[in-house]
């Protein structure tokens, strides 16, 4: 089966924002085994919408529109596939009920044109909206299917996962269940190396990388006749993935390495301070921005100056006259002043160059020194990165988690 | 005139990126006067490539292409689209030289491949690439126009700004030029009432308005015959515009808030520090990320906890118990410890409640303070904002950016 995804917004046209939409639903039909051919954006316009949609018709299975099913007159996406597919429009009364409740909810009162939200396609499968007014539907015509969703990602994507997804899966008679590895410490070449057999020889489970900043992804799909089949398939490969890049899996279900450090920490009751340097307070706002990190993160410093350094976290003067702020010493001096001053179980301190100015041949952009501290105990890297200010920051914060991941679990 | 944008890479129909290219590019072809009525993005394949292109050029008299460049076999888009056309594809030495000379000054070998990328459809116009070694071109057939350029939007952007927009501007015998207009503090409604008959009056220039997180930007575009006319369009609409919306307008530059607060500090050879609750280090690592901050930012706290309050910023336990972290006694409290404690110049401080959980009924979700001190001066503001927990630390920090900025300037 192959799909194509139709955006409907004059919003995408101007600029304004970009089809994320498109790149959501594609790697997830590549999850359902189904190949994408074409993503297309047209306006609000019903003669240019009608001639894609015409045209999607006759050559993808699937056709998936995201955007006009608002409450206004430009919004004409489902008029005009109706009218393109011979259906008349029939009002939904549990819909009306629905987007009437929801007004109310909000203390607002309903306009009269979102009655037209619930007008729909005859005989098609409702997708509900939790989050918004407008519902989606899935209409089938002969061998082709037609799936309506709302533009605004916050509505679009629970209405894909709990409606869409599932409606698919049933289609084809298989249940499909992924898991999300996250990887860091190794580069991509010398991951592939160790685990290429592995994509090369298996089409169930399948294996799809994905690269970020400085960390890597490996989806796992497989499909199975039920949910333990599934399970059963993919268990014994997460764990292979896991034994051959030990120890750079954190995390097998999709959490980020701040997630999974704050959760090491909470399981033990423990606590985190934080002293940056050129990372200027990424550290301690990704911290925070995790739920429960209010349980854990105990108060962060950003030194930036020497004078800083000296007085809120007690490095000397001496550390940072003849050696430099970017130093290992100064690293270490600042996580253990942060120890010493904040009494937290846990600290993590990060001094370096994040560019584009401020290096030198000795001490080049993307020389970072990471250090953590951990019950006592003092460990710090060495980084040379590459890349621009933002990634070299995105890529210390990274790093120095996963050190004091490693402390925790025992691994260094 | 209008335009069609086909995005060409399977990466794209995968779901590993969003096509912010067509975004980008269609954007500035609205200031160009150029209608953008689809974007496409079809997959590294010949036949479905060669499909969107012939309807691209039916129907519209622009067709601009991202990707498919690069020197992979893979790589078809420059190959499919001169057979399209109808034109050998022929050898570009001074494109070859620059090839070999990038490798070069990379000090990695170049491949023979790569010299695939240096052969262009005869008689096309060469679009340089500084940044990476696919050069792009323009084709003109007949009344059409065939841009093709790179996939990265690195190499992608400065090649579309540097020769494919001059490129049209020639095309309209017109001088295009446009300032972009920052706007924070007011609705965008209220916005629109204030300007609203300059907008509809108004075809040049024109007036275009985004909208962000609590900010929102207007794009002033003028047409004339030279660059002096352009200016002398734009410059009384920019001042009429800055008038009626004052104290709102912080740039006319496209510059951020966090920018201009900088510049301002800068030129003063003032000095800033801050300290955060709710935003946890956001305010700090967003104003660190401007070039030339480190001159200007001494040193940020982070004061999740009330004990780090007390300790690092001086705020008195007795206001903590009776009135709460997130009061207006505890921002300024916050802002006066920290003045008193790093000496700077200007402080500011945030205290509040992000959500989603923490909320009361007397101190809701989006209740935040912030407070400004700048020279012994110390002002403070109450929000009742709305939005996600992101939303809602990303607006508190523009709030105590733009009070501090109007401290600056004497408006407060």
């Amino acid at each position: 089966m192959n799909a194509e995804i139709i955006a409907v917004g004059t919003e995408l046209l101007m600029g304004q924002i970009a089809n994320t939409n498109a790149q959501y639903l594609t790697s997830r039909l590549a999850d359902l085994g189904i190949n994408v051919y074409f993503h297309i954006v047209v306006g609000d316009n019903p003669g240019r919408l009608k001639s894609c949609l015409d045209q999607a018709l006759e050559r993808s299975d699937i056709v998936i529109t995201t955007g006009g099913l608002g409450p206004t007159k430009d919004d004409l996406t489902k008029e005009t596939i109706a009218e393109a597919l011979g259906l008349p429009l029939v009002l939904h009364q549990e819909s009306l009920d629905y987007i009437r409740d929801f007004f109310e909810k909000l203390n607002r009162p309903m306009c009269e044109n979102n009655v037209k939200q619930a007008y729909l396609p005859a005989g098609c499968e409702i997708i509900p909206n939790r989050n918004g007014t407008a519902p989606g539907c899935i209409v089938r015509k002969g061998e082709k299917t037609v799936v309506m969703l709302p533009g605004p990602p916050k509505e679009m994507i629970p209405m894909f996962e709990e409606t869409v997804f599932p409606y698919f899966e049933g289609k084809t008679h298989q249940v499909i269940g992924s898991r999300m590895l996250k990887i860091f410490g190794i580069g991509e070449s010398e991951m592939e190396t160790r685990i290429m057999d592995l994509v090369e020889q298996q089409s169930n489970p399948t294996i799809a990388p994905y690269a970020n900043d400085g960390e890597i992804s490996l989806r796992v799909t497989a499909r199975g006749h039920d949910r333990d089949e599934v399970e059963a398939l993919i268990a014994p490969m997460v764990q292979e993935i896991r034994k051959r890049l030990y120890p750079h899996v954190y995390s097998d279900a999709g959490e980020t390495l701040w997630e999974v450090v704050i959760k090491l920490l909470l399981e033990r009751g423990w606590t985190l301070s934080t002293a940056e340097s050129c990372t200027g307070g990424m550290l301690a706002s990704s911290l925070i921005s995790i739920p429960g990190a209010s349980r854990v993160f105990d108060r962060g410093f950003v030194t930036y100056s020497n004078e800083a350094k000296i007085q809120e976290l007690g490095v000397s003067r001496e550390t940072l006259d003849t050696l430099g702020a970017v130093s290992r010493e100064t690293a270490e001096e600042m996580v253990k002043g942060l120890a010493e001053r904040t009494g937290t179980t846990a600290g993590l301190a990060i001094s370096g160059i994040a560019g584009p100015d401020g290096g030198t041949p000795e001490k080049p952009v993307g020389l970072v020194y990471v250090a953590a501290f951990l019950n006592g105990r003092i460990e710090s890297l060495k980084l040379n990165l590459r890349g621009d200010r933002q990634r070299i920051r995105t890529v210390s914060c990274l790093n120095a988690l996963d050190l004091l991941r490693k402390m925790l679990l025992g691994i260094v």
